[in-house]
């Protein structure tokens, strides 16, 4: 049994699909890249000679003999919600939805066409949203009354943020972006020892933005530090930059971030729980998440299953391109 | 919808449920004690008076009205591989076996008795096996190819292991024992980087012993160090002392550990995945544990389902007291 996918937009999230499913398959063969989707496949044609290389559209006629899952490639700000319920009219999908105010609202609507569709759509995974919420709801679960709380960008250049650079892309007059997101190490303690902080307590936020000629720099300085959800809550520095100085320093994707619970379990013992993860690829790293999904969005699928999911509701076996009797015996 | 746990065995992780089902149903009333289920009744209830102690034999008839779910609280060395497939027949049971080389024959026999009864079995939770097992297996589906390895006792005095305590204290002539593991610090550096370790490489382990009058104490050593699974693989060092010296210097409970996985995403891009617990009190994170696994076999067994599970096999969704608009909102 093999899932066949189908990756929806070749930028870096779509490339580092294409090199984990490779990697499955070279390691399991349970798992192949069968088409790339895109709106420009003139220009992906020029990279890909073995592999089928589409125009989306195809979708409407295709999608079920193309592939099994498709994996949507596309930012949360402007292709997602597009991208998503149109895709999950047709066939599986897995996607990194990642604006986490609007994540309610967008699993609404991606449960209401995948469910009538008979597609499954996994919904906003990659490592947050994603990995870290599952740890979170954990935590929640196995110490009650106890909140977890993430950190983001440990060491001294932060982290790349796809979904906060991507956004700052968007506004008017930006022709590109990257956006660090770093963490506040006095608050890292200051968790650990059992306070509440809010947002903009335990984060701050380095914009590096090249202008398109003749954009008005105050105007983007003043969109960006006010985007809500994004940007507002946070001590936010926006540094102007030519693309050039852009692509020679800021090329790195690097990203991390932990998890922390700290509270007590029975008469006030103490208890901690720490999840981190490093990775020098950013997009590789929720690429990689992504794949996993798509095996397990095909396993629901052929138990007939259908409708929005989220990692929370995925059991690990799913992920896995293991055997119950392997698992059993070398995971548990 | 209240979930009505049986505790069956009310020693250190009976006690631990007790009190980590009352936080439970102090923060979120979805879950109560109903049943202490003990082979000591009178005993049991010199301390409890507000809920019913019985002897563990009224489950052959009453178990259906007296709770939804066992928790079961016995060791896995001698009670579980009995009490397990005996509970079994006649409700849903949670329970911690943790003789990780057994644990795929004694699903299998779980699963037998509990699918033939209709009822959910749970097995070989707490946090090895059990959120250990978790991230060992999203390690293994989210960085294909890299192999999850797992520290214990990172401390100066390492951690206590209940599953070898409680092996030891099975052995004739030892009146009471404690077992700390002790991670092998150099071992965690050649983990990071990259090296596969052998267990006995990675831990040693110190067993604190209590012989019974006249017992021959070289036979003792003799069996703990030749203990197949539990100590014949590790460097083992075997202590003697009174009881009086062990409740004075050894009542702590203290255990930690940490899974680590290394490799890489893509064409070689550095990943690193870390997830650490630290328990002042091992025995009540098991039970914390347990009971939002309890909370899951209910959901589990409402559904119409039936048959052994693990950790594995169960969205995080099922373990949380939350809604899933809960979930969407503060945990994604």
């Amino acid at each position: 049994m093999v899932t066949r996918i189908a990756i929806a937009g070749y930028g870096n999230i779509g490339k580092g699909v294409h090199k984990s499913v490779n990697k499955n398959n070279e390691l399991y063969g349970d798992i192949e890249v069968s088409v790339i989707l895109t709106r420009r496949p003139e220009d992906v044609r020029r990279d890909i000679v073995d592999i089928p290389v589409y125009g989306t559209y195809v979708v409407e006629e295709y999608a079920q003999h193309i592939a099994d899952v498709a994996i949507l490639c596309g930012g949360s700000a402007e292709d997602l919600p597009e991208q998503g319920p149109y895709f999950a009219q047709f066939m599986n999908t897995v996607d990194s939805f990642d604006t986490h105010d609007d994540i309610a609202k967008y699993f609404k609507e991606m449960d209401g066409v995948s469910r009538k569709n008979g597609n499954i759509s996994i919904i906003s995974t990659g490592w947050d949203p994603g990995t870290f919420s599952l740890e979170r709801t954990l935590a929640d679960a196995f110490l009650p009354g106890v909140k977890a709380r993430g950190f983001y960008g440990l060491g001294e250049k932060g982290g790349l943020s796809l979904g906060h650079s991507d956004a700052i892309r968007c506004i008017e007059g930006v022709a590109d972006a990257r956006q660090y997101t770093h963490a506040i190490h006095k608050a890292i303690e200051r968790v650990r020892s059992g306070e509440d902080l809010s947002a903009g307590e335990m984060h701050w936020r380095e914009c590096v933005v090249v202008a398109k000629e003749g954009a008005d720099q105050d105007k983007i300085t003043n969109t960006i530090t006010n985007m809500p959800k994004y940007f507002r809550p946070y001590e936010t520095i926006v540094k102007f930059v030519t693309q050039e100085e852009l692509d020679k320093k800021h090329s790195g994707k690097y990203h991390d971030g932990l998890v922390i619970a700290v509270g007590e379990t029975g008469d006030g013992n103490k208890a901690v729980i720490e999840y981190k993860n490093q990775w020098e690829s950013n997009p590789e790293a929720t690429a990689n998440i992504l794949v996993a999904h798509a095996r397990a969005a095909h396993k629901l699928a052929r138990e007939g299953d259908s409708g929005a999911k989220t990692i929370l509701d995925i059991p690990a076996a799913y992920f896995s391109p293991r055997s119950r009797d392997e698992l059993l015996k070398d995971f548990m």
